[in-house]
């Protein structure tokens, strides 16, 4: 099988055996769950809603594009044309390439490309040994840290939590100045607001060495819009969104639609309302900038009906993930899904609401998992333990999309004759030459027998996690970085902190 | 979507609520591992290696049948000719159907159906009170009630782990007749050895109020016939199989082909040798009975290489799960597959190992998920709690496995309008007629948020799953049983006791 390539480099990384960085490539055949004409239904459902009841558009310069183009606009709700959406959005590129300070490290979105990405966007963070909390910038780039160092682990996911120490009108520029400084990865950027975004972008341009139009010829920006479900494109995103499309740079445009809350409690409407969202947002980013990179984002999953808690890693939410992946491959764009769970620790719950939310997006095809890597708390929280979870599960994944070989080699019809009835192949030949990279070999599972381990302490999973996170921390190899972009993001940052300062004041 | 049937007949089952039982049917495409040349490949070196390197069969009235079929024999190792392979398992079944004391449980085995099968086997049991242990007869009843309570499970696996406080050489016919009193579901009989196999098919029998011919025209018995991997059919298997063939009831031929170990250490070896045993295994059902129901059973995974153990749920196991489905699909024989972990504590590792097994045998196609509720550490223990977190497993992919509904009424295209941009669905019409119905409502997971939880005493998975397998224990409705089927078992188990007392001595 030979598909392990553990890292044996790991200056300083301990014990700890990872798969090496790999771009993982999705090969097998799509789960489809929708039959053909119901695809279609959804797809119609979605254009009838865009054309009749329509989006509601809070910012003047997007309704604008919007009538520019030929949608009726009312106040600020905004009707579509079919025609127009569906010709509009055939300008979006099936695949693009988002740069890493790394070149080797640069990510292929879409095709079969499969990217992993961290954590974006909670409130908190936690840990075993601190519980779950507020976070500070120091913690924050502990989590940067970590990310950095797992490396199934492709891209961070644009802020893995707030950091809670420092004032909200310029913590953005600090986490992009770690981002830029801390990692190697690509990160993605920030879509809330044209302020954030613009300095998404000119931070990943001066980490580069570039400028925006070098950017807008090989983009390294992506950042989530979220619609404001149902049918509404808030300000600070239809903002976000015009800003990185105009400099070329990537958006993943993903409604939130909770199917019991904020869109219908049936797996159809949710798929049609996500649908005609996307759509939306996608002839927007074609309106702003032909050509765009874009992708098409789905966050479908369904309340609990007894609390209205949002619930994740649900049949629901796996059926959806494969749905959402064939809707945005009837329209040709790359497709983002997540890994999910609604548990508030890092228990059997986290793992198998995870496991759904994992296969959900990858039989479904998806391009880029958001989120794979440390979510707990249906997203309220960023997890340490959870992350090297969910790495073992990635890795597991990547092991599982390698192809299997059957050749004469790997049969090995001569060595089990050999080895004969009976017989054992742990001393065979056959065996040896494959000794160091015959298997998967686990990050964080415990294989041995129950009484070594119990002897050994009864240490469960989650604590396993939280060695090796302080592990994989302690062991970060911060990568190079030029001097002179060094100091023009410290400068950069300086004078952007002047520049927001009026209203910077710590709260 | 409409998919929730909760139980709400649920007598003295308190608040716990749990999906009705179902019969599940898998209409999703199976997910293919192997290209349709690399099947080939497998099925050819597996017919040669049945040809050149043979099967130790040990068993001298399975090494006479196989002689008289046309094998070359010599001494006690058996050669079979490739077309009397392919030509005496065309008389297997595609699909066949086993009888439950409740005519509604009856199971079909094969084609789409999808049966979900409580652990059988291990040595020990174990729950959080009294931690993994020796278990005994009092205990094991309690795990009998335990299955017969949940209704995703349909079928019993042979014993969930041994009583070991009644003499090894009866205790067989203890769980038998407990089998046949406690449970109305179908069960799995014994193939270790004539006796054990003649006694769950007499069993059977009386449970059902027939006779060994009514049992042969509509079988009732499934048992697992594990070869000794590599290439050997030891004499207990043999009998048990030819015991079970000649009643007319079902094995599931099993070779434990454990890659870099009993099995080459590859993926393309372990399934060529798994798939001559279960082709030498098959052959001999038909020779003892052409016609008689048999399974292939795939069970190949890999230890790990450092140390030897055993690993399960690893990218290999779902791979091997898969590929196993098209080789067994290819026979058109019904296809079990298995749901296992290494881990030794139910914990996120049980859990994910879990899910990337159950994805392995669903997505494969597998009729039949042995051990699909309870295992832990590799099989050696039943776990309590384990079978209330699987138990929701299942719940989930049965609920998975519904067709998504696409029609004007789940689209809800009028609702949306309704409810319009910014609005909200909870309190819309087009939800609260689905609200008892819209979604799947968990067994054990909490969906509730962190400070809920958090106040309630931050209860985990693993403590939820303690309280319920209590709680369902404590509801266990007695399946009525007409009394002089009680007293005949009674009977016979008193009588099999006295013939088998000269070696019942307790040890």
């Amino acid at each position: 099988m030979a598909r392990i390539r553990p890292d044996r480099s790991g200056r300083g990384r301990g014990t700890i055996s990872q798969l090496a960085w790999r771009d993982v490539v999705n090969q097998r055949p799509h789960t489809e769950v929708l039959r053909p004409e119901q695809l279609e239904d959804l797809h119609e459902a979605s254009l009838q809603l865009l054309a009749h009841t329509g989006m509601r558009v809070l910012e003047p310069g997007a309704r604008e594009r919007f009538r520019r183009a030929g949608c009726a606009v009312l106040d600020d709700r905004v009707r579509f044309d079919p025609d127009m959406v569906m010709e509009t959005i055939r300008t979006a590129p099936s695949t693009f390439t988002l740069r890493a300070r790394n070149p080797q490290r640069n990510l292929t979105v879409g095709g079969n490309h499969l990217i992993f990405t961290a954590i974006g966007g909670p409130a908190f963070c936690s840990d075993l040994d601190h519980g779950r909390r507020p976070g500070t910038f120091a913690e924050q780039r502990d989590f940067l840290r970590l990310i950095q160092s797992v490396n199934i682990i492709h891209q961070e996911g644009g802020g893995p939590f707030e950091a809670m120490d420092l004032p909200a009108e310029t913590r953005h520029l600090d986490l992009l100045a770690s981002l830029a400084q801390l990692l190697d990865k690509n990160w993605q950027g920030i879509a809330l607001g044209r302020e954030r975004a613009a300095d998404s972008i000119d931070i990943a341009a001066i980490a580069l060495g570039t400028d925006r139009d070098g950017l807008a010829a090989e983009p390294a920006v992506l950042a989530i819009v979220n619609t404001n479900t149902p049918l509404s494109l808030d300000i600070p995103m239809a903002e976000g969104l015009t800003e990185l499309s105009e400099a070329g740079q990537a958006v993943c445009i993903t409604p939130f639609t909770l199917a019991g809350a904020m869109a219908p409690a049936t797996l159809a409407g949710a798929l049609a309302l996500q649908n005609a969202e996307v759509l939306a947002g996608v002839v927007l980013t074609q309106l702003v900038r032909p050509g765009a990179p874009v992708m098409y984002g789905s966050f479908t999953s369904n309340v609990d009906m007894r609390s209205g808690s949002p619930a994740f890693g649900t049949p629901e939410y796996t059926l959806a993930a494969q749905a959402g992946g064939q809707l945005a491959r009837r329209y040709g764009l790359p497709y983002r899904s997540s890994n999910t769970t609604a548990a508030n620790s890092v228990d059997a719950q986290a793992a198998y609401e995870s496991a759904m939310s994992l296969w959900g997006a990858i039989a479904g095809g998806a391009n880029l998992v958001n989120h794979a890597a440390g979510w707990l708390e249906g997203g309220l929280t960023a997890s340490f333990e959870k992350l090297v979870v969910d790495a073992e599960m990635l890795q597991m994944m990547a092991e599982y999309l390698q192809p299997i070989v059957v050749d004469e080699d790997s049969l090995g019809l001569a060595a089990i004759d050999e080895v004969g009835p009976g017989g054992h192949f742990f001393a065979s030949p056959h065996t040896m030459t494959r000794f160091e990279t015959a298997f998967y070999q686990p990050l964080v599972s415990d294989w041995r027998n129950y009484e070594t381990w119990a002897e050994s302490g009864s240490i469960d999973t989650t604590q396993r996690a939280n060695r090796i996170w302080k592990q994989l921390v302690a062991g970060y190899d911060e990568p190079t970085l030029d001097a002179a972009i060094d100091e023009q993001l410290t400068e950069f940052v300086a004078r952007r902190k002047i520049e927001l300062g009026s209203t910077g004041a710590q709260r």
